[in-house]
């Protein structure tokens, strides 16, 4: 028997609201930080009487990706739980995975006449453009090698499809070579029961290419994160709490469809995030939010509209609050995407614990260099739903 | 499948220099530590920009001995990789294992008319004198029982043993019984082909000891680590980063090379250390140096003269920098050896990581107290190459 803090769990009605912001932790510029230049009103008021300290979200060193690093926070690590990216993408997009059926994500992609791939978004398409290309492929293509294909639009140049009713085995390598100046890959099958569908998988994409290949910027598309339903424990089994989401963007809809979470996608605004979180009914112990713009401004290395972001966050974690009245609040990030790096980065990211029994920190602000001194320490994924748990007092007593 | 960080990695030109200086830590005497006496210059100016933190070489609570602190630094954790001293004394004084080779450590002792150890070191005899009687010994012994024996000297009482020719298994128990007041043990065998070999190394060691009877001092050995070379990946290959090390005392130029590193011994001095490191070729992108003698200082209890060694080893480390301008330095220990305690102890040890991407600590020096309020928190051994990587962007964002 391996014994593990939710062995001690039981079911209260008190109520837990994570927060993850995307890329919340930055690196300093010109001496300050993206938060300590943005100086976030309500989260600096919460951190001297929360308790703060700095979270690898999976451990020292990992760089996460945003289906991984959400994982590990929900404590699902990825080593038992190897999820790709596909199935959360169709689930983000509205879409059902049946037993048997491939999740695809997809990009739409320029070529070069020699098949190099010169640009994995095409230019950002518009989301109208890709739309639209999405319908005209649908039209033309509705099966592939006797498998049924569904595609599902999604945001620029993103979209994702679900391939359906021949049993086809993931997880696949993907076709995306994940660089440009490379041409699509085959999509290697990664476990024994995968050659079929390895096989059907590169005459999907190269029936879509055909399709294409006139068009000027989106002449082809490129696959990643291809695999069946994940074979994982639902939220509630798992943490005996039902629990449910909100984002405004798809895939953390998705990641949160994938526990088994009633999920919300909503407008990027503190009144509908407020509206979402008030609409859960009371059983929903456990709201899981997240923010990602914060990820976009630190992907695109600017730091003036990351700071924006934290401070429009800050408004969004307030109302959420507001409405909610969690017993506990946690506010953390999934990984860290300094604007110095354009990308995610390895650094902890801060995070805060703001509950009665919470033991105040002291520090002075939500910061990278307060959380250091904060009185949690330097904690993991695996750690945090344990603490907000035993915050909510939803841990009895570890007696044998 | 167990996904660890190490699955991460890439091949990268970025340099890291891993500086080790033994039995850094120490522990306050009039209410200053060794570190804090000393006030290195170089590490202290490092420290404010540095990110610092404090480190368990293994875990909590374990005293390392030399082999098993380094093994754990480098990410062979000690109950995956059980090497023993012998295969590392061996290496470090230029031998090499053959298959079916025993690699021993011995040391002289000197023994009372009735076979008790009374000194485990024979008064520390000089190099001179030992080196003559392993020449002497080599002359009278060459094969024991039909095995080859081939002796290797060291520094001091010090050497080592090679026995050749016979596929003997091991490990053995030592026949060293580790402390004074004791007779030699037998050399019992720790596995279950190990039996033969155990006959023939006691063999060898009454053999020897017959020769050295009527010798003033060195009257007798004792035998540690006995046991075949190490079946251990080299670490280019668990880590696809070609290494090599410089140290100024043998068994440190041993375990660089029981990981199949180039090794270099040199002169304890910066300009040697400098022109060590300069001369590694460019593909080498991981420098490995070894500092002993503030562990030597720690052991004697010598609190002026470990101090004086921090500041020998601070410019060093200082020239090394120079010369390699390493893209990640990090400097830490291998376990304290506080001058108070005379001995390796379980204290953690300063961490220090300088890199353009680590976020500053600010504390106010290298020391175990300011480390203890720095920005990394609380480590152990294993988190310790995975944040160097991170820092030399060796690793890639981990997505399935």
């Amino acid at each position: 028997v391996t014994l593990n803090w939710r062995h001690w769990i039981e079911r209260t009605e008190s109520r837990i609201c994570l927060f993850i912001i995307d890329g919340l932790g930055g690196f300093p510029q010109d001496g300050q930080t993206e938060l300590e230049a943005a100086s976030p009103g309500f989260l600096n008021s919460l951190a001297p009487r929360a308790s703060v300290g700095l979270l690898y979200p999976v451990a020292p060193g990992w760089i996460p990706g945003s289906v991984l690093g959400h994982l590990s926070l929900f404590g699902y690590p990825p080593d038992e739980f190897p999820v790709r990216r596909g199935p959360a993408e169709v689930l983000g997009a509205g879409g059902d995975i049946l037993p048997g059926d491939l999740a695809i994500r997809a990009n739409f992609c320029t070529f070069s006449d020699q098949g190099i791939i010169m640009d994995r978004r095409a230019g950002r398409i518009p989301s109208q453009e890709s739309h639209a290309l999405i319908a005209w492929l649908q039209q033309n293509i509705s099966m592939v090698d006797k498998v049924q294909v569904i595609f599902l639009p999604g945001r620029e140049h993103r979209f994702s499809i679900i391939m359906r009713g021949s049993e086809l085995r993931g997880p696949l390598g993907d076709t995306d070579p994940g660089v440009v100046g490379k041409p699509l890959q085959f999509p290697r099958p990664l476990s024994e029961g995968a050659f079929k569908a390895s096989k059907v998988v590169q005459n999907l994409n190269l029936r879509i290419n055909g399709l294409l290949r006139s068009e000027p910027r989106a002449n082809g598309v490129a696959f990643r994160g291809i695999d069946n339903a994940p074979d994982i424990p639902s939220f509630e089994r798992r943490y005996l709490t039902p629990a449910a989401g909100v984002a405004s963007y798809p895939v953390y809809r998705g990641i949160a469809r994938l526990l088994g979470m009633k999920a919300k996608q909503v407008a990027a605004s503190p009144d509908a995030y407020a509206e979402a979180a008030r609409s859960f009914s009371p059983e929903i112990a456990f709201v899981y939010c997240h923010w990602k713009e914060t990820d976009t401004a630190g992907e695109d290395g600017d730091f003036g509209q990351k700071v924006e972001e934290i401070r429009k966050v800050d408004a969004v974690v307030s109302a959420v609050h507001e409405a909610l009245k969690p017993d506990v609040l946690v506010v953390t990030g999934d990984h860290s995407t300094p604007c110095y790096s354009r990308g995610h980065s390895f650094h902890p990211v801060p995070l805060l614990i703001c509950a009665k029994n919470a033991i105040p920190s002291g520090v002075a602000g939500f910061t990278e260099r307060e959380a250091a001194h904060g009185n949690l320490g330097v904690l993991q994924g695996a750690d945090l739903l344990a603490l907000a748990f035993a915050h909510a007092g939803k841990l009895r007593k570890a007696e044998l």
